[in-house]
């Protein structure tokens, strides 16, 4: 299994206007990992889960995660996206934390926060990405791997130090500065060919 | 320079509705295709031209051409710059054939056939997606270099012959079904690698 974890630390967590999503706390952004996660051309990339952790205003911090087996009328354009991330938010208000529901097929909400999230996944390989990582070409990758990002805001120092305690390794996939959502188009083609080859 | 061209057969010519980009022929995969050829998180890829080939009713074609170098008041979310596509196409009416006009900064439009723009390219390596390509990291790349995509209808056969007559080179990225705004991505960080090691 292939997760996904992205910490979106602005990213509105009660309602936001579908038609501005950028002034929605980079809901944008999020959508685009979303959509460069679980979509292939021809099919739902299958063997994949994104999380995405909301934890702006104004009830944070909210998980939505969507299961690229389970998913159901789900389109990959960003206001679709964005139209099921409100749908979950409004599914998921008042829960109280640790609880989960279903809020659309492949789609549940969680009252967590990223902490517990990377702690549930410490069984799985966890990734992070950074400058001074190994080359992701280099990297050999377990069968269930776990990356996490940062938004636009990047992942702080404090979260960093709490990744290292928590056994994730470092790894790194350019010389430029990309956006997540790009970074999460090259881990999978990087992995579909490792696992291609094995 | 690292130049893309979108052949987008189904994308609307001359007005579309900004808050449903999928029904005016796939604009939302056109403005995500623009996003990643010019955008780097931090900054623009300055050395990035992408030519979208818009080819659906009811005005067709029209190429709208994003200079990385030029480009300003321009944000990376699909409807902001679905919201520029609009622009230009309004700006680009009545053109005649070959002509082009300045729509906004760094965004041409012209009235210009997808078999025109490729003629100009043929002094550049020209490139296409195909199966049975060579791996793109085997192959050499040129420093001007252009990359031809369909959309998600795919390059028809007939535009393969007229490729294939043009002098253009095959290469695959995946061994999976990718979209083109995948496909950008993949094509950026494997020139990132190689021109940073030459």
């Amino acid at each position: 299994m292939r997760e996904f974890i992205l910490r979106a630390q602005k990213a509105y967590t009660t309602e936001f206007n579908l038609d501005d999503l950028p002034n929605a706390g980079r809901i944008d952004l999020v959508c685009r990992c979303i959509s460069n996660a679980v979509f292939l051309s021809n099919d739902l990339r299958r063997d994949t889960i994104i999380h995405v952790v909301l934890e702006g205003p104004k009830d944070p911090p909210k998980i939505i995660s969507f299961n690229g087996n389970d998913l159901k009328d789900f389109y990959f354009d960003e206001k679709n996206i964005a139209r099921i991330i409100l749908k979950a938010l409004k599914k998921g208000k008042g829960l109280k934390s640790g609880e989960e529901v279903e809020a659309h097929p492949g789609v549940k909400i969680s009252k967590k926060s990223f902490e517990q999230l990377v702690k549930e996944k410490s069984q799985t390989q966890l990734i992070y990405l950074h400058e001074k990582g190994i080359d992701i070409r280099e990297k050999e990758f377990k069968e269930n791997v776990t990356f996490i990002f940062g938004d636009y805001t990047g992942i702080p120092k404090k979260t960093e130090n709490f990744l290292d305690n928590n056994g994730a390794e470092k790894i790194s996939i350019s010389n430029k500065m990309l956006f997540a959502s790009h970074c999460i188009v090259i881990v999978h083609n990087e992995l579909d060919r490792k696992f291609l080859l094995s």
